[in-house]
């Protein structure tokens, strides 16, 4: 019934970072870190590795930087069981100095984020992760706006120049319809023969657990989800529907049902994320959901058709 | 782009009727009538034509009966352009004599719903529409836990017994993956080679707008939404999800957009439905979400891990 290669990525801290500049308590972290061990999820990510230049670590919490100690203290005295412990660097907002070698590290995986263009930035870094012992995988952002012939290009390379162990295919705006990720998954193995293909939903469009499946269905082992969608704007492909719908033994709900009771639905007096139309019309469109996300924020969050009409505005020839 | 033969059914008022016992006031029947017609959606259903033997009109609403007078009071004065008025009876709930002569009706189809075990009673009231000169589909409910042979047999009546215009997949638990979507519209095709196909899908697993797209790839050219998902416990697919990955041109996500600010988002103070754990687990489990939606109402409605090892207790052997 099940496919043992698939492995799952818990990004709750990670993705949900986006929606609050990655200020949350340790306690939570340490709760999610917990639930992920507990559940058998095979990586869970607490964040991002990205340079102190670039991000501000006055604007910015800790789960942005996941300096070493900080990490320590998310893990220190929790039972990982199989699981292994992820952070992100983006390929344009990082740099290799950040990451030390592996074996004196508490991480194992390291996930380079990156659009298309950025495609050797990304590179510089997979391959720095690799070299110092680590995991990796690259992960191509905003796929839903590539087309060809530059992401075949950067696919090719991704094959020929790093040994990265999974590409995922990320739909940044949410915008991926089911017909569209059979399309992507298979141009991917076109192009990485020797590498696994991952998958990263968004949910503006309650697509995400959907195309989820649908990348698993066409070949995707790894998985991204997040305890109870938490993520930017919509949110992400939640783990509890994932873990529901994956039949491998050594997954357990029950622990993940907890931390959504406990600790994920009481973050939403301070921030907010799921279905909402505003993302539903960025992701319905294509768009980036930056402008939804600052409408969000303001009093006019409800008037949709004013805002859908600013969307769809003709640019002119 | 697009599939000129699709249908879309907007069921708001009816498939939301079962979160509040169709107590929906005339205003906002109006206004959900008024936004489909509107859209351009090709149905709009307004509630059941249920029995008062078998339902008390003290304790359900009018939405529940759709008399006559009631159904014109909703729909006076509004253009209904090219939208046709749809109203369901349960197969085991409603009786012929409730019907009129199409001719004397503001009715223009007439949908019945179900259980495989009652198809004849649900033939015996789709001749009776017909016969009055009424449009009419079979919807097949709970079809998650429907197999052969019965189903079979039932699908082989419906076709021989019948001049529906549609049999609907009706996925009352929002428990289906798309490979079954997939296997239950070549069951149907298999049959039902005079009809056409519908479905209907519940969002417990944030499925029901993925289903229904799955549903259309295969063949499926009746589909139903609601506005904001607004239905029972989890609710349904949401129309203006639906009416964005459509792309025939005789759509307008507008009004759509307008009423479910005006009009849908304000029903939230009264009447919860929507992504929430409890249906999330009967979803996942293929059950009924009866339980849950009684959980919902009570104190322990957090308690996810109780709620599930009561759902996954063992009936022994």
């Amino acid at each position: 019934m099940y496919r043992p290669e698939i492995r799952v990525v818990d990004c709750t801290i990670r993705d949900g970072g986006l929606t609050n500049d990655s200020y949350f308590t340790l306690e939570t972290v340490r709760a999610v870190y917990a639930a992920a061990c507990a559940a058998g999820v095979d990586y869970v990510e607490l964040g991002y590795r990205n340079s102190k230049e670039m991000f501000s670590p006055e604007k910015f919490g800790p789960w942005r930087f996941c300096d070493e100690d900080q990490l320590r203290r998310a893990v220190d005295g929790i039972d990982p069981r199989q699981t292994k412990l992820s952070i992100m660097q983006d390929a344009h907002k990082a740099v290799a100095e950040d990451i030390l070698p592996c074996e004196e590290s508490v991480v194992d995986l390291i996930r380079v984020a990156t659009y298309v263009k950025d495609v050797d930035k990304a590179i510089h870094l997979a391959n720095n992760a690799t070299d110092k012992g680590y995991e990796c995988t690259i992960n191509v952002m905003a796929i839903s706006h590539e087309g060809s012939p530059f992401l075949d290009e950067a696919l090719q390379q991704m094959e020929e120049e790093t040994s990265v162990q999974a590409v995922y295919v990320v739909d940044s705006f949410g915008a991926l319809y089911s017909e569209e990720v059979h399309f992507l998954i298979e141009k991917y193995k076109m192009y990485l023969k020797t590498k696994e293909i991952g998958g990263h939903f968004h949910n503006n469009q309650q697509l995400a657990f959907a195309n989820t499946i649908e990348a698993i269905i066409r070949g995707a082992n790894y998985v991204d989800g997040t305890l109870y969608g938490l993520g930017r704007a919509a949110g992400n492909c939640p783990l509890e529907l994932l873990l529901g719908f994956l039949k491998n033994p050594k997954f357990d709900l029950k622990p993940v049902l907890e931390a959504i009771a406990n600790t994920i639905l009481p973050l939403r007096k301070e921030i907010e994320w799921g279905y909402h139309i505003p993302y539903m019309l960025t992701g319905t469109l294509d768009q980036h959901p930056r402008e939804a996300m600052a409408l969000m924020k303001t009093a006019e969050k409800k008037e949709f058709v004013k805002f859908y009409e600013h969307l769809i505005e003709d640019p002119g020839e």
